[in-house]
């Protein structure tokens, strides 16, 4: 009989601190699985090219190799940052600023035309360690985008900027201006004329056949464990009535939390602007027991997809984790960190 | 020796249940704690005109009763709406077109100048049941922001428009505009001259003394449970560069959702941009075990609060629940459900 009382006693105990810790040590738990199975690495940094009806069978060679190396370049201009001691924050400038630069992304000199035939850039970024945040939306003469967002953030008491009053603030901080015509590639202008013809007949933007979210990104962890995100993009083509997406949106097309993580979105933004796509990962990572991965997978293939959403997300966290979900055919995407790259376009 | 084993036994069937028990309805039973408390009302309003440093020994009793009268005769066009089975989404934008229509808010005929001399108006509205979303920012026009708000979420297939593409797509809607000189009036004019000269001695904006976020905004829910808020603002007096507040911003000044609360922020916008604070709540709300009341205190009085950002939200969420938590002095506020009316200017 005491036999028997000492196990009810023990199972008593038992039932007693499971009982207590449950409620608290789940999502610990959850959370412990992933960061457990790898060290946190030095630093990271994960990119996007944008993201859409991007197919191996509609890609010719030549653009894809060019892509690639676009990418493959982007990545180690943020990485010799990052290796040299360098912060999240210039690295994901220098980074973007490679992806502005080329013609193949739609953001800066790639950047798509208006309804009006005009370009009109916006861009945003966000500090993690003391997430201040600056971006501007449907600027025409700023060359790089994501230079003037950090002006904003670095340099002016606003967080976000509007058109000539941006242009004005670029001119009195020194930022590389350009002529409008800066922006004219025969692709994009030639995407004009076709959604243009296409959207007469079948209404607008949705049923364009080969449409792509085009935008560029970057998010990064330093050495010393700082976070930064950033976004740059001309939108989408054939936009009117100064239309402004997720881009320069703190909280949709950008966010970054030292607690959390940081986040760089691509996609048809209004969708990113309406489900705050960026900071519900980050809010989701930081209120449920989802890992950042399991909460960047939810919001991008369930809670978006379900809302008719379409784009994708890359970003890294605290940790060192990467994710970089979309639920589009393709994403342009890469990241790098000690010992490990990656640059795809392609699903799996 | 039986009776004893009989109680453990008891003991370990009730550890044993409320283990089991615990991690799935410790944030229900919190949630039930306001909701049980009272019966769910047949609709709700609930308003705010602005928040800062409002304080009763600076008020002259003509200003407090007409800005009272005039917070009155909103709620009461609102809850004229919602009683004959309206939608929150038309008492939202009636009432808030009542307080734009008034000089003493800063929105609409009220806004305040720019650095330039001008009035640049921002607003946003959000559909808790569909969440579209519509939202302008630094139009010069529009007599009526949040109408040309509204009229982006329902007749375009955008989400955020600006400067002069958002007034031509005002234009095609047929939305009223009117002279810039409407916008003139003698108070707010000589606010800009005084925050000026300030500024000119001790830096920007911040260190102006009694310095008032002036926003209006409203939340509702209908007879049919369905959420909607929307916000209208002339932003910062003394603002620079096309600066865009978080009025126009989905999830930093408005955010509706049917499935948690719907909710107008009033304050120092970079700051609710950056906290995404209206998303917040809601995400709070859905993520915690924090009821929408608890999570909005939260989010104002501790969170936005330590990181120096001052203001207040209002909001309704999906039970009739209200809150108004602010960290201001003051904030002009106000809400309306079957039998109850309060409106309020300062602090208890």
């Amino acid at each position: 009989m005491k036999s028997l009382n000492l196990l009810f006693c023990a199972f008593v105990l038992f039932s007693f601190f499971a009982c207590k810790k449950n409620p608290v040590t789940e999502p610990e738990k959850a959370k412990a699985v992933v960061s457990s199975n790898q060290e946190k690495p030095d630093y990271v940094l994960v990119i996007h090219g944008g993201a859409g009806t991007i197919l191996k069978k509609n890609m010719d060679p030549e653009t894809e190799k060019s892509i690639t190396a676009a990418l493959n370049e982007a990545l180690t201009i943020g990485e010799n940052i990052l290796k040299g001691g360098g912060t999240s924050l210039d690295a994901i400038t220098k980074t973007i600023n490679h992806l502005e630069n080329s013609p193949f992304f739609n953001a800066g000199k790639g950047a798509v035309f208006t309804n009006a035939g005009t370009n009109e850039l916006d861009a945003s970024i966000m500090d993690g360690k003391t997430q201040n945040a600056g971006a501007v939306g449907g600027v025409k003469t700023i060359k790089n985008p994501i230079d003037l967002a950090r002006a904003v953030m670095d340099d002016s008491p606003h967080v976000m900027l509007s058109g000539e009053g941006a242009e004005n603030f670029a001119k009195e901080q020194g930022i590389e201006q350009v002529e409008p015509s800066y922006f004219y590639t025969k692709k994009r202008f030639d995407s004009l004329q076709k959604i243009k013809a296409k959207a007469k007949q079948t209404g607008y933007l949705e049923t364009y056949p080969d449409w792509k979210y085009g935008t560029v990104g970057a998010a990064a962890l330093d050495k010393n464990g700082n976070l930064a995100a950033g976004t740059s993009t001309g939108g989408m083509t054939n936009k009117k009535w100064g239309r402004i997406g997720d881009a320069p949106i703190i909280g949709a097309g950008t966010y970054a939390n030292n607690e959390t993580c940081a986040l760089s979105s691509t996609g048809h933004g209004e969708y990113f602007i309406r489900y705050a796509v960026a900071y519900d990962i980050s809010a989701m990572t930081e209120y449920t027991d989802k890992t950042f991965q399991e909460a960047a997978d939810f919001v991008i293939n369930q809670k978006l997809k379900s809302k008719g959403g379409s784009g994708g997300v890359i970003g890294v966290d605290k940790d060192g984790n990467v994710a970089m979900p979309f639920n589009t055919e393709g994403m342009y995407r890469g990241y790098v960190k000690p010992g490990e790259r990656v640059v795809k376009i392609y699903k799996e």
